[in-house]
């Protein structure tokens, strides 16, 4: 899955070969994906904040990719909706981290895609930065058939 | 102050050259900045959320930038907050329009930043689609001596 995802986020999405994706690790329902300071540094030495959006918002993509294959379903994701918070400056590796731990959701979700074929989830992907969450990303994900 | 802009973003956030940013327009307290489709397409050729967010958070970046220099202020821009709707997709050249309305509210910012040496300023850009509001970015930045 991590190396399917990788090809699919370069081939689809060229920015994120200039942003240095890597999708790290995707398992029990979270991933993680990260990218070097350096393809994505500012005017003050630390991350963009565009770039830092670009990876948030790709983790929940990422995420939902990994998630409908393994519940077979096939479905279009767009992000519809996001808040982010920058708390404090990324001056390091940047790695963005999501997951779902509401099993109830992730089935409601998927009922309501089944039912209907489109369906909507939020999703929250965090960077952190020694040890405190630099970055909180709150998105509402659409998945249409 | 277009060419200044066009330089400062190119050599201090290198992303933006992959972007393909380009600074349109600056006047009358209004910034116009443009990106091609073809850098920032998606799987769904159109263009990337991510991308549509940095293009957006840029103008209104440049926007203060400029002010604070027609200003004679100095001061370090930083984004601390940002709401992004996605009304519709963008499927043609991206183009981002920022400007301050409201005279008042600029020269109490500046008046702030004067006394505080920080100050902090809510500005909205938005990105077209056949006459249409497509995205909506909404932002908080705070600008410090």
């Amino acid at each position: 899955m991590i190396i399917e995802l990788q090809k699919v986020l370069n081939n689809e999405i060229p920015l994120t070969n200039a942003i240095g994706i890597c999708v790290e690790d995707y398992t029990d329902n979270a991933i993680k994906i990260s990218a070097p300071l350096e393809n994505n540094i500012n005017h003050k030495n630390t991350a963009f904040g565009g770039s830092l959006y670009s990876i948030s918002v790709l983790a929940g993509w990422s995420l939902l990719f990994a998630l409908l294959k393994e519940n077979n379903r096939q479905g279009h994701i767009v992000i519809h909706e996001s808040n982010i918070r920058f708390h404090k400056p990324v001056n390091g590796n940047i790695i963005a981290s999501c997951q779902i731990d509401d099993e109830i959701a992730l089935n409601r979700f998927l009922k309501i895609f089944d039912r209907k074929g489109i369906s909507r989830i939020n999703l929250t992907s965090t960077i952190q930065q020694d040890g405190d969450d630099a970055v909180i990303f709150k998105g509402t994900y659409v998945v249409h058939k």
